[in-house]
């Protein structure tokens, strides 16, 4: 028979996964000597089975249940429901990882009509018990039964106001049987029948509930937010109730062992006098900072701290602890491991570590790689944030704080940027041609696109705020407006986004810079001392590559080419390109873009100095190119002696249906081999002169994209190959390049033994790897992922963190059947994956040499890296 | 050392890997002692080698190539480029698989001015000499320098007239010195050097021609037709010259051992007198039948017979040879098993089983699959044909010949079609809101879309003729003309399509009917008897259905629910569906469709009896039913009390940018249950009233279509059992189902395992498995796959031929992994590749239980699957 339930004094620290956090800690508390209220706790386990046996308990773990309670009665000199000396308890979720407040909690349960009499009676005081009574019918209702807790609310309000009083502590226990029976009525009305008064279905019914919470909305939500399984189930603890609500001598609060903000070593923390836990978070009072308990309570205040020294020392971590006083006597009720800031983060590791406490690898092991996001762009000023609302909500696209005034063109944005004002580009979607005045922007909102849109792409590299696919946005570009949540914003509006949360706020909200502490550079510098993965960046621009350098990236692992085409006049030698219709008219109009494409290479290498830096060549389709304003069709038809009407039927030729599976990547190069021409050209003459002026030992890396077939590869390099040797006969250096693919259509990745004979790297592009392999494209997933989420088909955003079981067997076996045929062939993955922890752990485990992310994220990858390699020892 | 070339001698049948087909039959010929001039083979693995090595030819081949010659001149007592006895080659490739016409032909080869006059010395007949070289000149230049042959035509049209002969046989001796000196001329001014004069540099250059014409363009096209690989090469046969030109007692000429066209088991052919091969082809004399030799040299014609009578019965198959008697003596130059129409293949193999000279496992090798669609459908009366010029050529889309007036809208197809007239519905391209127009074509033109697009793939089903992509025409769909190579058509006028060939005819040519003769059913049974693949049909209405079962389907493979959706008022229903905002209304909009939707399910159970039928759910974007026509949209409005901008506004929310990658498929099923919910109950309703009406025992097997998870498809089936049991339960039924899912995403294939847990069977979709795996969309591959043909890139198109090496390896995977976990699953293919021949080998090798293809190609799939047992026998 399966062991379903555990006494705390059975469990400790380390059965977490069966135990749940809270429950495996509270274990490891008791076990201590530690003044823990004695329970026991249904396992993980048992919530896994309530789920595969159709949501129900079955009776073997309900017998258990019961009959730990009869130890915990036992124990406790008490009996459950009984009318002298009734036992309650409190009911709590505890899953593996901490998700506070997303699961629920049942305090008080055990009372009924007729023990609460009892209860009464045996504390001697009845305001107490009716107190503690009210408070169970309101919980249990809510939770388990799904009353709305406003309901009760209204009802203590109106006696509170009857009264005339107002703190519910003011109210006699005469008033409180009111409550209680008003409660009732209110229960009955609801739901048909009495509240429950046998305390054996209230407990059952309370697991369930607690069962059932692991599934609801915001805990799949923020599962998905923090990568969280969904299969781990929840346990849940059931423990004698110590009182907070005992009157004067008694009281309940939470605190850290550190300042969970800043990481300052002081004790933190808030309680209040006769209250229950829910009091101190529902702010009805205001509670008193812990250091007041010195005084209101010097012994217990003297207890709390040795216990709360202890516990930072054995768990080698800032704490975080909730704790009730009984009438004086000092109880706690939960520790954990404390969430905290990153800036605290950073300053608890190095504090522990300076202490002697951690080493240097626990340290890196301690601090969430996601959060060193926050450290390195604006946040909002926290006291000018409280007092703003959000109008809105959308994704958090990219981090960072902006507020500034609205324009709805990329131009507008540029010229007002120009003119000293902070901007806020608001499009219904970004497009390549909007670069500058993205560029320009101090935060971006875009109406369409998901985390992965142009937008959100270009935003996180350029470390700009983004706020993407605000679907409750009514855009009207041509007026120049937007409405949201029934507020009208017209151009020059201040508006502020929060790119981290997704929130939208109408106003100008101030913002305080990043600032980067020395913690910072400590912490990434035993960082790299451990990391055996190394990290590149994704970058277009020397000032992108120079961001990223001083954030520690040790090359480029990604250079969009394309990105370059957009600017100022390229855009329209590139449309010159396209309007051509014979080679030589195409050849002459990629020539005239080669000494802009050779001095972007330039800067980059100059920038990027010895670090290896991979280029891709041209990969969008090319309508994304070609103009769609009126004005800038007549003018190229203009310039190019054509009519508009021509202009136009080029362009609506480029139509695809399907444009993410259509004529781009390396297919634009083999049929149009002059454009792979111009290009190869462009970046050997650019490496060849910056090797010659400065004296960098420049080695080119060429990447070809889309590549689907050995011979679509060899076709493309081989034209490569024969201008590069031009280049380097024409210029006589004998400088050495490499030529490689992304592994980014499944086929690739199926046949990559074969394509590793013409490759001497491969880069995983597993933005369009996902949406090959889950046949799903990114921009339109948005419509029905969400009921993917609700319906717990997939628990995160593929495009957020690599699916390791479909996408990675790809990955996995491209890399085997590369190293297969080319034993020493590098591995690096450059999608947008590559900046996230858990993508970074499988990159590691898997082998390759790098991961290549946007700028802003080099330090998080930095990080992750390292905490894979302390994880995951190689070999 | 490598042997790279082979005697005739030294050679035989079995060896045309290597010495390619016309090789090693003269080398079997030659064995068999029957008169062949001597000769040598350079081997195919020769021309391998040349591409190999920079498209050179290396000196060990040339060496042995000349040691051979050195052979060949002493056997013929005769020397290269001699001056008093010359001897003569013609040098021909031969590749493995016959491909006639693709590629070149040298004769006469080792002339020079000094050896014409020895050999004119030598034979005494100086006008046959001058007229050999003349014609060597002709050929070399064109061949292996490609200079025009009009070029040289002209200059012999201008002599003939300056003559005042009309052939080239009434020429003098003098004459065709003029023709020579003028040629040379000719050739000096075209390539800036004199005709060569070196016979080894001439056999050299010519060799290098035959292995570079392997990949001329139409060689690359015919392969991709024929499936034939293009790494495979061509051989070079170097053969002594006879001489067919040599007078009145000398000629030339090709015969069949039966009739080709009709299989008539009488000798069939023609020859012309004093004439070399290329004249019989060229059709300046017409040629005589060969029955005539009888008259006119009765020896040679009797020896003709016993060797054409000895060939067929050593082959054991219908022959095409190629003679030539030269001063009385008859020589061989060629035999091969000779191409046949589909009739005369299937009266050839009944005929030879018949004779006792073939068993039916022989017969049904021998009959090309693909052939069979000539049978199936109605052809053009061959007489008015070649009376016929076409003035474009597109896609083959949809096999077999139609003629009929014009017309641009499925409306106006029908309406015409209704008063009698033979329609041809041309468009833009089709969309689903067409079926009807289409239904009442007999063939269908359109602009845009590739093999697969909608109108192939419905106009296969129907077996429609069907001609699409043509990028040629011009098209004004309001305007109701379209402009092609100049000729304007409008509304009205006549013209005539071929869906086998793809071309297209302005005119009204006469068609005749398809005739299924004996022939073809004993052929089918035999096959039926042999094969171990079921075959089962893509069919979405009763007609389809009762036409597949008329060819041999066993079951439905694929029944497409959605194809039921445009007709008549119901697209109405399915568009109020869409424009419904809440769960009541949909499904409300859902259930007045049951009816039709049972309707239709009840007459497929009825016409397939007790064969299986499988129905998969819902697949295409909402956005596929939405009106686009402003009429449309405005009765919608009315009948839904909405605003037309309300209804646009819908249909505008409903645009993806990638729709092959968006909201469809099981998608539709997550998102909206109620529309599973509703199919379901058609599914079940019709299946239990079916079998209580008409006691056939139908087990419904309902496929999930696009899943990419396991969980996703345990979502919707859920839903599907929690409905169907509903439905069992009120018309107390004890009905079995099976539910099963397509496998057409790549993260299906690899996840195989998992998903097999929650499905009874797998149906491979390879279109879209094809489009994910490859990351190209069939619609828009078009623009750029001729690139990848002409760069042998991709060898045929993945969408007609499944690829095995990508494609083909998920598929492989997902059976062994989909049997991992459920070894007696049931496995299919039901995407377009289902009917190609090379696809149904690969599914029987891979152990599938099934094929699907649509009705007209099932006699292929059962062809096809015998010969895939005869060539792979299972375990």
């Amino acid at each position: 028979m399966a062991k379903w339930v555990y006494l705390f004094k059975e469990g400790k620290a380390d059965m977490k996964n069966l135990l749940g956090g809270k429950g495996a800690n509270l274990a490891e508390m008791t076990n201590l000597g530690l003044p823990i209220p004695r329970g026991f706790i249904v396992t993980t386990e048992a919530c896994t089975d309530y789920y595969n046996s159709g949501k129900k308990i079955t009776d073997e773990i309900k017998n258990q249940i019961f009959a730990s309670l009869k130890i915990l009665e036992d124990e406790q000199g008490k009996k459950f429901g009984d009318t002298t000396n009734p036992l309650l308890v409190s009911v709590r979720s505890g899953a593996r990882a901490s998700m506070p407040g997303m699961m629920d909690t049942i305090l008080n349960l055990g009372l009924t009509d007729a023990a609460v009499e009892g209860f009464a009676k045996k504390t001697g005081n009845a305001r107490f018990a009716y107190d503690s009574y009210r408070r169970f019918i309101q919980m249990f209702s809510d939770v388990v039964m799904e009353i709305a807790k406003s309901k009760f609310e209204r009802v203590l309000d109106e006696i509170k106001e009857k009264k005339g009083v107002k703190y519910d502590t003011e109210l006699s226990a005469e008033d409180l049987k009111d409550v209680i029976a008003q409660y009732k009525v209110l229960y009955k009305a609801e739901k048909g029948t009495d509240f429950p008064q046998n305390p054996a279905d209230q407990l059952i019914e309370a697991v369930t509930a607690v069962f059932r919470s692991w599934d609801n909305p915001r805990a799949i939500y923020y599962r998905r937010m923090n990568d969280i399984p969904g299969d781990w189930g929840t346990a849940v603890n059931i423990q004698a109730m110590v009182f907070g609500n005992m009157g004067d001598t008694s009281g309940t609060g939470v605190a850290f062992t550190r300042n969970p903000s800043t990481g300052e070593a002081l004790i933190y923390g808030e309680y209040l006098i006769n209250a229950q836990g829910e009091d101190v978070v529902a702010g009805i009072r205001t509670p008193l900072p812990i250091t007041r308990l010195e005084q209101d309570m010097p012994e217990a205040y003297k207890e709390f701290m040795r216990i709360a020294t202890l516990l930072e020392n054995h768990y080698k971590d800032m704490q975080d602890m909730e704790f009730t006083i009984e009438d004086k006597t000092l109880y706690f009720l939960q520790t954990r491991n404390g969430k905290r800031t990153a800036p605290a983060a950073l300053q608890i590791a190095c504090d522990l570590v300076d202490e002697g406490k951690i080493t240097k690898e626990e340290a890196i092991k301690r601090i969430e790689a996601k959060s060193l996001d926050q450290l390195l762009h604006p946040g909002f000023d926290v006291k000018a944030l409280k007092a703003a609302n959000p109008v809105g909500k959308a994704l958090p696209a990219s981090p960072g704080a902006a507020a500034g005034k609205v324009y709805f063109t990329a131009e507008d944005a540029k010229v007002n940027h120009e003119k000293g004002e902070r901007v806020i580009l608001v499009r219904l979607e970004t497009s390549p041609e909007d670069i500058e005045g993205m560029h320009a922007a101090q935060g971006i909102l875009t109406v369409r696109g998901g985390m992965t849109s142009h937008a959100a792409v270009v935003a996180r590299g350029m470390g700009t705020a983004c706020v993407s696919g605000c679907g409750e946005i009514v855009i009207n570009e041509e007026a120049k407006k937007f409405t949201i949540a029934g507020n009208t914003v017209k151009e020059g509006d201040y508006i502020s986004l929060d790119g981290s949360t997704g929130n939208i706020y109408i106003g100008d909200i101030p913002t305080v810079e990043a600032a980067i502490s020395g913690n910072f550079n400590r912490i990434m510098t035993w960082a790299d001392e451990i990391r055996t993965l190394k990290v590149r960046t994704n970058a277009d621009t020397p000032a992108d590559a120079a961001n990223a350098v001083k954030f520690g990236a040790e090359g480029i692992g990604l250079c969009r080419t394309e990105h370059m085409f957009f600017e100022g006049e390229r855009i329209h030698k590139i449309r010159k390109m396209i309007l051509s219709n014979t080679v030589e008219a195409r050849e002459e109009a990629l020539n005239e873009l080669i000494p802009f494409q050779k001095g972007d290479f330039k800067g980059l290498y100059e920038v990027m100095e010895e670090r290896p830096v991979t280029i891709r060549f041209l990969d969008p389709p090319l309508h994304e190119f070609v103009p769609t304003e009126e004005d800038d069709i007549a003018a190229l038809a203009l310039d190019m002696g054509l009519t508009v009407a021509e202009v136009k039927a080029v362009c609506d030729s480029l139509h695809e249906f399907n444009p993410m599976m259509g004529h781009r990547g390396c297919r634009l190069a083999v049929t149009y081999p002059e454009i792979a021409k111009m290009q190869t050209r462009a970046v050997m003459e650019a490496a060849i002169e910056v090797k010659k002026e400065k004296g960098f030992n420049i080695i080119p890396e060429i990447m070809i994209p889309l590549v689907g077939e050995k011979r679509e590869l060899k076709f493309v390099k081989d034209i490569v190959v024969e201008t590069a040797e031009a280049v380097k006969k024409e210029l006589n250096s004998d400088i050495v390049y490499h030529i490689g693919t992304m592994i980014e259509i499944p086929r690739a990745a199926l046949l990559a033994d074969e394509i590793a004979e013409e490759a001497e790297f491969f880069s995983f592009g597993t933005n369009d790897l996902t949406q090959m392999t889950f046949g799903f494209s990114r921009d339109d997933a948005g419509k029905f992922l969400d009921s993917y989420y609700k319906g717990k088909i997939y628990e995160s955003d593929p495009f957020a963190r690599l699916d390791q079981e479909g996408v990675g067997q790809l990955v996995k076996m491209a890399c085997e059947k590369g190293r297969a045929t080319r034993p020493n062939i590098k591995l690096g993955i450059c999608g947008e994956h590559g900046g996230d922890p858990s993508t970074v752990e499988f990159c590691h485990k898997i082998g390759l040499n790098y991961v290549s992310c946007s700028p802003f994220r080099v330090p998080i990858a930095r990080l992750a890296a390292a905490q894979a390699a302390l994880n995951n020892p190689r070999g």
